[in-house]
């Protein structure tokens, strides 16, 4: 046998594989008929829960929805992200209630204020995308579940209100050691798992990766 | 003691730990020097490691950084965020060079030319950094683990450029089972772990968030 026929010879079982896997993925896929909005919660220790967050955002713009995103925590950080969405105005609202990093801040009563007035936005901005006229189709409560961990925020309340959203109302939940409670209620949970992390290597953070 | 006294006390040892955690990590930071150019890797059966890519590329574009992106194998997909990074000609170069999932495309003669023209375009923006012009800060080689994985590229190859790339220069590369030979050579790895997806209860793919 030639070295051209054996190569022939593997890319046709490989494409009779592909063709078969395609089938059975066909039929999974028209198996998936509803259509809903999704509780989506990024967790975990490792990096990109926020960083999933803000390319959801912008796949979201680019499909002309419109997404209104809560900072709880680590407002003062995402200058990046925030001078790109600020050429969306139409479509991006945002509103920063936190004031950094809680390990920074070391003021628990203000830091429970801020996550009172986030949390009151947040609830603002669910109950607009009521009715014929919805405001958002996405919303970002990037870094809420830290938040709740510290018990800012009353959680039952706060499970209620998502439960009763919009049903096409998507919502993005970030921040580590998410709820259990908010897990259950979740349409798509994803734990980010830190593999290896440049700080072990004596890494800093660098603009337009870390921040 | 009034409720008031119980809380400010509350409060006062919330801070004081808060404290003792920034002096912690301020000291663990300090540590921390070393500005170099990352490779970083996102893998995973979850959700997010191209989306939390195209977050970093939303950063770096906000940052006034140059992006470079060659997607290895779903180009096809990706109409939201194209949509967005359009707006940026001057930031943000795009080749795409698959043809879709391999799943769907069943010619693994085609997928293995796919992934040659798509590594050849790698190098090239790779090599295009060097020198006191760098024209990229960022390359995003997105879903090349795949095309590893397939064994339709040389992984020593891929290494070695990897490896020698110029120092300043961050490079991502996304999809799942990355091999361990990248994983040793990355500053950054995270996993995206599925803890729930929404197929699971039914729901299908929708736009704005899964594509």
């Amino acid at each position: 046998m030639t070295q051209d026929a054996s190569e022939q010879e593997v890319n046709a079982r490989a494409n009779e594989k592909a063709r078969r896997r395609k089938e059975v993925r066909d039929r999974m896929l028209a198996g998936k008929t509803i259509e809903k909005g999704l509780l989506m919660v990024h967790t975990g220790k490792g990096k990109g829960k926020t960083t999933a967050a803000m390319g959801l955002v912008m796949r979201a713009i680019g499909n002309g929805m419109r997404v209104g995103i809560v900072q709880y925590v680590k407002g003062k950080w995402q200058t990046g992200e925030r001078a790109v969405l600020e050429r969306f105005p139409e479509q991006v609202t945002i509103r920063t209630m936190g004031e950094g990093f809680t390990w920074e801040t070391q003021d628990r009563a203000r830091d429970i204020r801020a996550a009172q007035a986030a949390w009151a936005t947040s609830r603002e901005m669910i109950e607009a995308c009521r009715g014929p006229t919805p405001r958002y189709d996405l919303l970002v409560f990037d870094e809420i579940n830290i938040v709740l961990r510290y018990e800012y925020l009353p959680l039952d309340e706060i499970i209620a209100v998502l439960r009763a959203r919009p049903p096409q109302l998507h919502v993005v939940a970030t921040g580590r050691n998410a709820k259990p409670e908010l897990i259950a209620i979740a349409d798509l949970v994803t734990d980010m798992t830190m593999i290896k992390h440049p700080f072990q290597a004596g890494v800093k953070a660098q603009k337009g990766v870390e921040f």
